[in-house]
């Protein structure tokens, strides 16, 4: 089926998750919306995220999509349910391919989550591993300095290190779990410095690879891979700043954005 | 949903992936039927593996499971698209997973595939991991000693070292790739010998592992998780020497099997 897939994200995030499905899906053709103006969703009230994602999606199925992921985390705790009701296609989260993922590395089970504060309050991570697994022990915390940080594109040095480290100290001090799981798809790009303040032994997941991965089963089992050999072109939307967004996409992407275009939706400023 | 999931193979290599099955979905009560009288079914003709499938699938949607894992490459390799057009519940094979976890790990798209004489020639892994991605490049393997190898219960020292060395050899001299699919669930019980024999920059992908995984999520995606927290108790149903199967299934398992019965298929002897 030559139709595109959609991924929605709050900013520039979740294209690590894009990334990713294009390396693993790399038959299908992929449109990306990052409402990069209102970025972050962390923060939000959950009736804000939920009426954003709402924008997004409709803007996306006026092109047609197959599936539907959502790139981010906050957005997947408010609405994957009721979009996963609503839709007729496909829709997938990134919260729980995270969880299952934990699930099967975990020796312990007893496993980090770190995320926004929408994701953290929300327990979407809690609900999900349990709802899997009764006897799974959780910590999670919430990482409000990251997002800023990473947005602004301080991704290592000592700043970096520091505002790691000062964050992480509430999770190494009940220093048991043996995975942790990056609940907000800005994470991966600190991955290095979580890792490496978390230590070895700490198994770390990162939802965009897993994501990826269950978007190919689905696929799959609905028999709704593209079959086509032609190399697809995919194409790209923020609604924010339109060269601060090629930039960072570029500079994530092997071959350089072809597609990108600034998008109005309702309440955002086509001026911004 | 608290129905069970059925789980076959040709044998005991399939608890491997029982055993996964249980650890990553715990709330789920499975029952697992092994062909053990008629295993190996990797030299068997197709249309004879493909009755003997059929045999073991009727006896367990007798039971009236919810979903179906074929636990053996050879059988999924010839029945699986089969069994997923004619049956109403999902059907979940083993090479797919492992194609998809494989090209998820995979850096430089050079895959390796060992497996039964059956699996190997259906080309089963070859076409699952191209329709995915059309410029993956795949070296694949027969290892007939290995099956017998196991079912003996060699796995480690000199002699079982010798036989993964000579065996895997024609693989080593064409060694680009960085990804080597164990295509049999026999193989994982030899995992350490092969990682030895290749080297530890090629990742070993345990089909098992990753079946469990994508039964998680085809659960989940279907909404029919089981939500109840009763311990489950699993049925487990051989066609050959119950004991030989006891011991087998003791020595993987972290709880003594409780419910184990001799069954018979058209064409097995009960004295067997």
């Amino acid at each position: 089926m030559r139709k595109p897939i959609g991924v929605i994200d709050s900013g520039v995030g979740g294209l690590t998750v894009a990334r990713e499905l294009m390396r693993q899906l790399p038959k299908e053709r992929f449109i990306y919306l990052g409402d990069t103006q209102r970025c972050p969703y962390g923060p939000r009230p959950e009736e804000e995220v939920r009426e954003f994602t709402w924008q997004m999606v409709n803007y996306l199925l006026d092109k047609d999509i197959k599936m539907l992921v959502i790139a981010c985390n906050t957005a997947t705790a408010y609405t994957l349910e009721e979009l996963q009701n609503q839709l007729s296609i496909p829709v997938i989260g990134v919260i729980e391919p995270g969880a299952r993922a934990a699930i099967k590395v975990s020796q312990n089970k007893r496993i980090g989550v770190i995320g926004t504060e929408g994701t953290i309050s929300s327990k979407a991570y809690p609900n999900a591993l349990r709802s899997i697994d009764a006897s799974i022990r959780i910590n999670d915390l919430a990482c409000p300095p990251f997002v800023p940080m990473v947005e602004d594109g301080i991704l290592a040095g000592p700043m970096a290190e520091g505002v790691v480290a000062r964050t992480l100290q509430p999770l190494k001090e009940m220093n048991h779990i043996d995975t942790l799981i990056l609940g907000c798809t800005h994470y991966p790009l600190i991955r290095q410095l979580v890792q490496k303040e978390m230590g070895d032994h700490i198994q770390v997941i990162s939802s965009g690879e897993e994501t990826a991965r269950e978007a190919s089963l689905i696929l799959a089992y609905q028999k709704a891979l593209n079959t086509s050999n032609e190399e697809p072109v995919h194409e790209f939307y923020t609604t924010g700043d339109i060269e601060k967004f090629r930039v960072v996409a570029n500079s994530w992407f092997e071959d350089p954005v072809r597609i990108l275009e600034l998008v109005e939706l309702e309440g955002t400023r086509s001026s911004a």
